[in-house]
């Protein structure tokens, strides 16, 4: 087992009618800058039933952060926050709400230009950069990032996505009501569902280092995603399988299955080149990548997929090529069985465009990538070929 | 699922050589005390590698604090922190050490009799109750209550074993280095393991609300202990086997097992009491009755039982009683297999003493205990009867 460092202050929330604890926890007197996304939070009335939680604090909203929040619409709310001397921040939404809610809380305080700020890649942001940052809480509307229970946010600015991770931001409390959920398209909830799948197999499907408890919580994680993956899908209400989907989302990036062992995370990497120069979901990206990641990294990661196959595949017979070949096809069912598409030509991407999604790794610095930094921009063209 | 609230700050800091973070975790120039057990600590020169690691602070020392820690005790250190204005508890030592030093946070600024403080059982003690604790910190060295990352200590007092549960007693950090635990008796090692299991087993075998991911959990820590139990206590300088097992007895009890799921906690009740009348290991208790409570509750938790024999211990043949009767009996086995007594008479306590026992459980108004409350005291004595 490596070295490691556990630090998560979230209070979690979790369960059904659950919004009368925002005004528990909510400083008295706060005032409360509501952030959210497109408005299906505001037209299905969630907003105003927050507002309503919320009693009598002083309230503003500011609505409009998109999918890959941007950072120009972040630095409006930047203003909010400053010009009315905002000091708590409710986003209420996904992932990208509360990302950009993160990054609105940082650059609040930060006294440059904000756009450093997303400069630090995976390194943890000093608390001293920026001093404070506004204290956050979130209501959880689609079970996907887990940014509800950790301290990380990705920003989109020009052609790129960028990683702001500061301890700072860590919500001081989510609800996490999967009630609230189950409004939600279905090609949401199957991205939340492979959302949640690839950020436990970042963290898992690496090389051992005896990390075992560890193994264990991610292979549950990814059990319990496979068992209720399409019942969650198709039975919108099925409370006990979202109920499980929510939570899994939240506990695979809240820093539990990463404690001690090696991470990955090429997968999200290249996934987010996709995203960046043609706008394909992020769940979506991490289902076109991870099979064929899998196929290309076989051997740095062979002892790790032959237990993956079988503890949570129940693949127990063939040879260890046969055993792989085996698991990476039910991932790729699995994904397909929630209705997402698998390959880059699914989607209307030509070989052609491989150079390009190439250079745009590149120009990122994503040069090193993977549990064992060798995951070069010639590895990733091989990653991109294979999942034509 | 059932709704919870799931909170735990409490920074880990994991793994060999980390004794240099209590300078950077520590508020530069608090006053520090010290506060251990029996010796071993000092002995070993670990106490002075602490202080060697608090660097100029004030430090004074509290040594002294026994194995189920006395209010009496403990009373004497809360002298020393009101005499010397200390602002910050160093718990070196195991959890009778850490549970102590909660006890002594709380009770530094409880205005009343601090023995009121024990009247809370099982129910949270609000933080207006003392207003404010005096901040922790731990290096532990006995993998086993899980104590270094939740808010909860067991008192003894008069006759009794008290538990005292609040909020403000979270330490800020816990240093879990494996390698300070190398040099502990087996026995001791042993009792960590069934206490870990125990633990676990408390919010696992109960009955089923489709919790499907933190039985997962559960299932994962209990296979890790099964199968590290017999190397860590036969090779204590193996450091893969006892970083699982001090990580896997902290992730028993932080609160992430339990969190959505009815939990029992009669075995640890009935245990306590022969602790205190016997001075029976706490682990040891829960080796004895653990079994028998299994056996005597066998209908109440039949589903988990099953799931547990299947998942956990891989029995896929036979009747359902035949199951159970097996899973129980390999619980048994690996407890002996830790070099554990788990049968009453084998310590010496013959049937006659039943009944004293369960007056005491009356005493401290155990007479409702389960997840269900109808574990009755008719109910105990059975278990206590099957533990002969």
């Amino acid at each position: 087992m490596l070295n490691f460092d556990f630090y998560n202050p979230t209070h979690i929330i979790f369960g059904k009618d659950r919004l009368d604890e925002i005004d528990k926890n909510t400083p008295a007197g706060a005032k409360v800058l509501i952030t959210y996304g497109g408005g299906s939070a505001k037209k299905s009335g969630l907003i105003d039933k927050v507002k309503t939680a919320l009693g009598k604090r002083k309230i503003f909203e500011f609505g409009g952060i998109e999918p890959n929040p941007r950072y120009e619409t972040l630095m409006k709310a930047v203003e909010v926050v400053k010009n009315e001397n905002i000091d708590f921040l409710l986003a209420v939404g996904g992932g990208s709400a509360i990302d950009g809610t993160k990054f609105i809380s940082l650059a609040s305080f930060y006294k440059g230009d904000a756009s450093d700020l997303l400069k630090f890649g995976l390194s943890t942001i000093p608390p001293e950069v920026t001093g404070k940052a506004v204290p956050i809480g979130t209501v959880l509307t689609l079970p996907a990032t887990g940014s509800e229970m950790n301290c990380g946010a990705v920003i989109s600015y020009g052609h790129g996505k960028f990683s702001v991770l500061c301890a700072l931001t860590f919500p001081r409390y989510s609800i996490l009501d999967p009630t609230l959920t189950f409004t939600l398209p279905e090609i949401q909830v199957a991205n939340g569902i492979i959302d949640a799948f690839v950020h436990t197999t970042e963290q898992y499907l690496t090389f051992p280092v005896d990390g075992r408890v560890q193994d264990r919580i991610a292979e549950g994680i990814l059990q319990t995603l496979i068992e209720i993956g399409k019942t969650t899908v198709s039975e919108p209400q099925n409370y006990g399988a979202r109920a499980n989907h929510v939570w899994c989302a939240t506990l695979a990036l809240n820093g539990i299955v990463g404690a001690g062992v090696p991470q990955d995370w090429a997968t999200h990497m290249i996934g987010h080149e996709l995203t960046a120069m043609f706008g394909i979901d992020h769940g979506q990206t991490l289902a076109i990548i991870l099979p064929a990641l899998l196929e290309v990294r076989r051997d740095k990661k062979r002892a790790k997929l032959l237990q993956y196959a079988e503890r949570v595949w129940h693949i127990d017979s063939g040879s260890e090529e046969a055993k792989i070949d085996l698991a990476i096809r039910k991932t790729r069912e699995f994904f397909e069985s929630l209705g997402v598409k698998t390959r880059l030509s699914q989607h209307g991407v030509g070989a052609e465009k491989i150079p390009a999604l190439v250079e745009q790794l590149k120009a990122h610095g994503m040069t090193a990538l993977s549990e064992t930094g060798d995951l070069t921009p010639d590895i990733s063209q091989k990653i991109l070929e294979t999942a034509m």
